[in-house]
């Protein structure tokens, strides 16, 4: 569910500041338009450096990096598809035995309604305990679509240097087991960890983390007492530069299904084509359904009061925003993408501000009827679609699906069957957070002081740190990878010489100075 | 491509007769709204039967019975889907060795730009000749949805009787092999034929015949000297009541597709659904180009002119209408089909007028994205339909063609791929015709008078009978089967005692009686 790093950010693109407006927006009369009222800009290159020396352990990390590489393969190895259910239980286990092997005084096994959470207390008698969160799960794959196979977690040769090539590479299995890693050169080298861990991994990140809340519900009151929650992520893009994001929007992810009933249509089985001239169709139906909920260029949302909970930005994020738009290179970002151009042409803070400030309506999947090969001529019985909606501050998951169902009825489309598959709200920490501060110091120790964005558009269910735990959240770190959703995603171990890309034993030790940074803070 | 039986006539069902409107497609002022000027009703029970009697032709084929069905057999277990390309030189093969068993003078395989065609000539040295049509593929198949596996061409006994159960069973190799059944039959018994037979067998007709014209091309001045065209057809309901059909519509089969651009939207693959803030669909402008194609209801096209060609019925029409009106039972039809209601709640003549002279508007099938389990969020890159539109008189597939074309530029969706799988005009032959008169003849003779129908809806290449080689063409035929797009194929072999539908046996002997009919006209 997660989100691909986009890598839009290049030192020396023209940047925009002060004021900036939807023009296009306004005259649709719909999507929100919000203005910039300050033009300060956020700089964390003019905060300090972490200055800790932890020679010792990236000693340790440096002579370990062949088995430290091979313990990324062993995850990597390891499918764990959740949203066809494969590989999760053995995936879960060799989690829970890495926690067991590296000392921690808790690890478990955690039951849900669905896939198994892991849970892990490394108690370092420490005045500061660091909630950490994993996913275990990766996304489906086509494995013919891959150079290297996605299970096998090869070591291959690109423009970027050795990278590994499999499914979790990046997303999230790399950066998880590097982080761990850190880890056990920490304790193998000085015995205890700066600050106590409080590991939670969850098995359905890739499927809208429907049973996350249960793990924390079993840990709540210890969670509660945390100094911030960390993700292990890889922050840097292609080029180096580095990305710290403050929050992501919210998520609802929906089937909708339409199929013969009383009110028309075949009932039992597809039936003659030739039919339409007396039957209903259920897919027309459906396409009607979808069609009557966007403009016909599909961008603006038409369902009424969709956008009246997005809030404008505020005076921090305003800067954050002013910060990255001195950076943004839209160029790139369409490279990355293969997209010839943006909605409406945008460039520049309209672009920016639509990303960071709209809700989508966008449809993953669409299917009905035949789909194979040359010509069936049938009236199909059922179509469905596949929807998800991205939600920005203050925008609510059960108020979207509300307006959606009520919509459809008004539109006439009640009989259409509407599945949640997912649903958590947006989540947003503060730039001023001692553990976003930790991160900043080093990011700039290694010389790669980060563009901080208030929030990325992708979705992730952090409203269970920000919102119900009343924790900062950070996740970020060195390293760069690419693919999480797609083929040949990838983690750079060892970059080509000249690049400002961590390799992994930088990264590792990044991940050393962050729990030392946020014991000294 | 062709049609299924619909079976909705019962004797004694209450008819409607004179007027008919449509009021509700009035209001709309879109939909062909025709209203019948005579009240007279044509009635195949007023015509003379035949009178021949060939018992040695039929003794023969009750004694060679069980290998006549296993000649269906050998067919239906012959796999020749036309859409996927499977089996379809082996099927041409054995039709081409029976044409040559048989004794055709002429028997051979015809070259086209797609599957090939079989020509087979046989020279009874008579006055006339009948053209025969043939069909060998068959349509695609899902095998887990058969209770008998659809190439083993099983016996199984139902509660009609003991059907033939296979893809292909009645559409239409079932009563296809029954026509040289009984071809054979005669040869065996008399020796010669009473009329010459020219045969011409395509390989394409699921894949609605784009070759076909070219194996008319091959002997088109010999076949515009026959004395009409024929195609074997099971024509009786399951309640033994049998139907005529004196022509089809036309069909134009399209694929459109959507895809990104300099319009917008990924151009190379999917990317992370996050981005549909920035980043321009292909699924929406695929749902809304279909969905500017006609009302939300899915049910009145709205592509200008659309509906300008279709003519009114003819007298002639008027008085088949109006004799099909008195058996209509629209209850029986929606239980096979498993509709609960017509569109608009239609029933009688608004019924029967919006299935004769209705243009429609079918999504056969549509694609796109992540069609799998669960949720990914994903934009596609591409998107895509198969819709096909019925075409009644005098509508032409080109000018179809070309109104929709048309029509997506002028509503912006100029970008969208239209793809032709099929084209051909509507077809239809007088009820006054000697072919005609000779096939309700055959069927009075059995007692079963039929219902005679201007048309049906499906549709088939029939122009190329009609309209260029200026024949009446019959398709018709003792004998019952159903599911012809759809799972559990069957032709009835041996009907329960106390039915009214013919045996394999009788559908012979009709054949044969037809024959010398048409020689006799």
């Amino acid at each position: 569910m997660l989100f691909e790093r986009r890598r839009f950010l290049e030192v020396g693109a023209a940047g925009l500041a002060g004021m900036a407006l939807f023009p296009r927006s306004q005259q649709q009369g719909r999507r929100p338009a919000f203005r910039l009222t300050t033009s300060e800009a956020f700089d964390a290159a003019a905060l300090p450096a972490y200055r800790g020396n932890h020679s010792r352990v990236y000693r340790y990390i440096d002579q370990n990096l062949d088995r430290h590489i091979a313990s990324l393969q062993r995850w990597i190895r390891q499918p764990s598809v959740s949203a066809q259910g494969v590989g999760i239980e053995e995936m879960a286990r060799l989690v829970l035995e890495d926690f067991r092997s590296l000392g921690f005084k808790e690890a478990e096994l955690v039951p849900t309604g669905g896939h198994p959470g892991v849970w892990g207390y490394y108690d370092a008698g420490a005045p500061k305990t660091l909630m950490v969160y994993m996913m275990y799960d990766v996304q489906p794959v086509e494995p013919e679509d891959w150079r290297s196979p996605p299970f096998e977690a090869n070591l291959v040769e690109t423009e970027l240097g050795t990278v590994l090539m499999g499914r979790g590479a990046t997303n999230q299995k790399g950066p998880e087991r590097a982080f761990l890693n850190a880890v056990e050169a920490i304790l193998a080298t000085e015995g205890r960890l700066p600050v106590n861990l409080m590991i939670t991994a969850e098995g359905e990140e890739e499927i809208s983390s429907p049973h996350y809340p249960e793990i924390v519900d079993r840990y709540e009151e210890r969670l509660r007492r945390c100094a911030g929650a960390f993700f292990p992520f890889n922050s840097q893009g292609p080029d180096g530069e580095a990305e710290l994001d403050l929050g992501v929007k919210g998520i609802l992810y929906l089937e909708l299904e339409s199929k013969g009933g009383p009110h028309g249509g075949p009932t039992r089985a597809e039936i003659h084509g030739s039919y339409k001239a007396l039957v209903d169709s259920p897919v027309w139906r459906l396409v009607q359904a979808l069609g009557s909920m966007v403009t016909p260029d599909g961008n603006t949302i038409l369902i009424p009061g969709y956008y009246d909970a997005v809030r404008p930005p505020t005076e921090e994020e305003q800067r954050l925003i002013n910060g990255v738009l001195r950076k943004w290179n839209e160029a790139a970002l369409k490279r990355l993408l293969g997209v010839e151009r943006f909605i409406d042409g945008w460039t520049g803070a309209d672009a920016l501000l639509a990303y960071l400030y709209h809700p989508t309506l966008n449809i993953d999947g669409i299917w009905g009827g035949y789909t194979g090969e040359g010509s069936k001529t049938i009236l199909p019985h059922k179509a469905t679609a596949k929807i998800d909606s991205r939600l920005p501050p203050d925008m609510r998951p059960e108020q979207a699906l509300s307006m959606i169902r009520s919509h459809l009825e008004r539109q006439g489309f009640g009989d259409i069957e509407i599945r949640q598959l997912g649903a958590y709200p947006p989540s947003q920490t503060s730039v001023e957070a001692p553990l976003v501060r930790a991160a900043i110091s080093v990011f700039n120790k290694y010389g790669h002081p980060p563009a901080v964005w208030p929030r990325l558009a992708g979705s992730a269910p952090f409203y269970q740190f920000t919102e119900r735990l009343r924790l900062p959240l950070v996740f970020s770190g060195l390293g760069h990878g690419s693919g999480a959703h797609a083929p040949n995603e990838y983690m750079v171990i060892h970059p080509r010489p000249g690049s400002k890309i961590a390799g992994l034993a930088e990264v590792e030790k990044a991940y050393v100075d962050l729990l030392y940074a946020l014991a000294a803070a």
